[in-house]
């Protein structure tokens, strides 16, 4: 065996100091077996771009190499990014039961399903990938059936504790394994990757039954239709959701597509009872009273095009809110998400719903899926780690939980805080942040993955703040002067009857321009289209303070 | 006197369904009062325009009315819109002294001080306009020199609360006119503008002092430089930094053009104490030891080009943050702010400073300016309303505060939600919402005031998703007919070797849309454009789901 077959290594492609697009991988000898591919939505400055997903440029390099891909749990941000990855690399993917069949329904869109191995695991799966073999454990979240990781490696055990939170009374009675989570840490696991997203807030995640009590009350008191929004994977919130119905004599319609086909999933695969007849369709909401109807919909983070927000504008056909109608938001709204979510609160408002929300003072219709301070202190104790990469969250996150891990016992200068495509590496059982590989965003901008980057979207800013103008001269090719007044026109710049003053003026300055610089010889069409876009913009910004994109076109006749 | 003399009017062109622009006015037989005349930033959909002021059209239709601008105080949805007021309109302002210090250097910017009447007032000030009279009395508030407004008028009393709060331990030891509250509101106000902001939080506001604690704290472990951010306008609270300062035996620098403008004027109009050479300029900095340095500046939104955002990623010339600097957050992020606040957080973490900011866990360093629950309660009682009008706030703030009102005795019915426009009008001690006029808002974008309206907005919107395309068609003059192939440029759509290839087939495609048109007769340019925009954008969405920009530009040669 050479020096460097006996290098264990890992790093991330996505999840670290974000959060969102999760991908960890853990490569020993000829061996890549990869933890998770999710993907993440755009923040307000990439303008246009639909999704992020990782770049895997390195996994395309080594994919010989790649063996396995293992999913954690079937949230977004950890297999919104399959599609793109199997269209690239055909890979075995594992994971439970409920999340295949989120991962099934993403292949079937991307008519992708016939062609992947998808493997069924559980809590109990045992598996062997090379020299590395691979044990499961089960967690709380806000989704079933997820599982945290165990690396049984030549250098020991390294523990993925995927995302989770401890809820010792879970709204479905599964209950992590915490007595297999003591065995494993029991003599101590060499390396902890463990989720951070909560690490700033102190306390204990508070129980997912504490949702179901106010949700039951909400359901006993109103006197009309309860209409109740919440992530369509949460399903234990949503059997909870059935519970106050049944209980309170109401059917449930389902709105929105991922409602449905999520829901449609989880009574299939077991993982939601439904008493028969409850479900109703949405033609059959108006046949009954009021008082026996429950709406469950998507748009809780005040995404425009969801059933929510087209409810609260009156804009759902078939369906409306009335006056003393109950609307509950059964999720917290994500960061960046508030201004959505207070606009359809107010337009519900409007309509006369009785709407219980969160923005403000709590409203006990949501608790988070990720372990607080002390669940993420548990987790630290219960594996007693060597070594800990916080993963799973931005900056000061991973900055908190560090100082977590060393409050119950690890030893400083023993936690690493990477990058995307940071790697440490293990030999002899010592663990070193060593090199890089290439990390970073890949844009999805309709079909086209990847073909978006810097340049487009620094255009699209420049385009989106002040428009453009542009600016048409027609030249004679022999004399190399202007046969004609220049043609311009303007898009998202000005629009009134003042601008036909300013741009009568540009056009007089491009004359102008052009006519400076052709004082007798022929001279090159760059040169006067740079000089164009100068005088131009220097004109224009003094004249409006705006910098407009200037596109000079020369056409030669 | 006729019928219609003797009409009330009262509404608002900014402040309702909306947090910002503020400006309500109050109507009279041939005499107009308006309150207040703000600003409000834009949030991300309105691309590239700087801020929005209220539509003023009614003013300027009645503008002979209008006898004054009252100012309650020097925030900017309360002060921001004043210069392209007064550019339209040159009506005298009233506020008090340091109001008007901050009103003065906006004028000053806009060149207008000069042509302006600036009239100082004070709690005690007693104006009269015509049949109004008006006095005022002292609020808490975020800011120091704050009025409530109080209307004499022959239909009774209308009381404007301005924005506040009842602190009973205020920074500044400058109490409300309690007294004068109740007194006014002893036999019952007519009716009552109350502001809404935190209409939706329990309980009462905590006090400024509070603030002042922490800071003391914070400054006393400090072990090196202190950074504390904060509005510039919240000179109590800057006062209290100053204390903790002295009390800390540390210099204060100040960073940030309008930290230093604003404590320039709050020292001068004595609203602020701060010992002889406590505040040394930037480069003195250095040459102290990081013990005896406090830094206060602004950017505490996470505002990208302000000064902490500067010192963040190390830009800030001559000023770094070292491991172990302690950096406040004292100021807690405004909706929509939250995400350029923790990048900011994720930064200074990275420098190795410590860090107090109040995103997951709140932090003791910031306290609201806009009175709770409890506060606006007691307002109520305090004024005992017939007729009520919530204002500053969105409509569920609005919702909220008529809620409040009702708990404590105001009819119902006799609360008006209103939007900006509507007309409250009282004849005879009844008020009725009846007509509306023209309000809306105007877009400021660089030097242009409502010369961006949504035809250009919408042009930026798509711009900015998806890119353009320009095509440029030489056509001959005489017959019809293309003289040369297309000219296809694209900028924000695509950009790299593949779409060299969809460029070449988008030129082919246009080629045989417009010979298909001709086959023949000479057709009109409007009906080729039109044709090239439906071809070419059907294939670029089958190709690409992108809808980019069309612009088809043809020259006649």
């Amino acid at each position: 065996m050479s020096t460097k077959e006996n290098v264990l290594s890992i790093f991330a492609l996505g999840g670290l100091n974000e959060v969102g697009k999760n991908m960890y991988a853990i490569e020993y000898s000829n061996n890549i077996v990869i933890i998770d591919c999710g993907n993440k939505f755009p923040d307000e400055s990439l303008l246009g771009i639909d999704l992020i997903i990782p770049d895997i440029t390195y996994l395309l390099e080594n994919k010989d190499k790649i063996t396995a891909l293992i999913v954690t749990h079937g949230h977004e941000d950890h297999i919104g990014g399959i599609p793109f990855f199997l269209k690239k690399l055909n890979v075995p993917v594992y994971a439970t039961r409920f999340t295949l069949g989120l991962i099934e329904l993403k292949l079937e869109e991307h008519k992708l399903l016939r062609d992947t191995e998808l493997i069924e695991i559980d809590s109990s799966s045992n598996l062997n990938f090379d020299d590395i073999n691979v044990t499961f454990f089960k967690v709380n979240h806000s989704i079933p059936d997820c599982l945290g990781v165990v690396f049984n490696t030549p250098e020991g055990k390294i523990v993925h504790t995927g995302d989770f939170k401890f809820d010792l009374t879970p709204a479905n009675n599964e209950h992590s394994d915490i007595h297999k989570m003591a065995e494993i840490g029991r003599d101590g696991v060499f390396l902890l990757l463990s989720e951070s997203t909560n690490a700033e807030r102190p306390g204990l995640t508070p129980s997912e039954q504490m949702v179901g009590k106010h949700v039951e009350d909400a359901f006993m008191k109103a006197e009309r239709k309860v209409i109740l929004s919440t992530f369509a994977s949460n399903i234990n919130r949503i059997q909870q959701v059935v519970d106050a119905a049944q209980k309170t004599n109401r059917k449930i319609s389902l709105l929105g597509r991922s409602m449905v086909n999520v829901v449609d999933i989880a009574i299939e695969r077991g993982y939601l009872t439904v008493p028969d007849g409850m479900i109703i369709e949405q033609h059959e909401i108006n046949e009954l009273a009021p008082e026996k109807v429950a709406i469950l919909c998507t748009g809780s983070q005040g995404e425009p095009l969801a059933a929510l927000a087209r409810l609260s504008t009156g804009n759902f056909r078939g369906v409306d809110i009335l006056p003393e109608d109950t609307v509950i938001f059964a999720a917290g709204p994500i960061p960046g998400n508030e201004r959505n979510v207070t606009r359809i609160v107010d337009n519900l408002l409007t309509l006369g719903a009785k709407v219980i929300y969160g923005t403000g003072s709590t409203s006990g219709m949501h608790v988070s899926g990720h372990g607080y301070q002390e669940d993420l202190k548990l987790m630290l104790t219960l594996m007693k780690p060597k070594y800990f990469i916080p993963i799973h969250g931005e900056y000061r996150m991973l900055h908190h939980h560090r100082l977590l891990a060393e409050s119950v016992g690890v030893e400083q200068g023993n936690t690493f805080i990477m990058n995307n495509g940071d790697v440490v590496d293990i030999t002899n059982s010592i663990a070193r942040q060593t090199r890089k590989i290439p990390a970073g965003n890949t844009y999805v901008d309709g079909i086209g993955v990847g073909d978006v980057g810097d340049m487009v979207l620094r255009d699209r800013k420049q385009l989106s703040e002040d428009g453009m103008l542009v600016i048409v001269l027609t030249m004679s090719k022999r004399e190399g002067k202007l046969v004609s007044e220049p043609d311009t026109i303007s898009r998202g710049f000005v629009f009134n009857r003042d601008s036909e003053e300013l741009i009568r003026e540009v056009n007089r300055l491009i004359t102008k321009t052009v006519n400076d610089l052709q004082k007798g010889n022929k001279i090159q069409w760059n040169v006067i289209k740079q000089s164009i876009k100068k005088s131009v913009g220097q004109y224009l910004f003094t004249q409006t303070k705006r910098k407009p994109m200037i596109l000079p076109i020369i056409i030669e006749i």
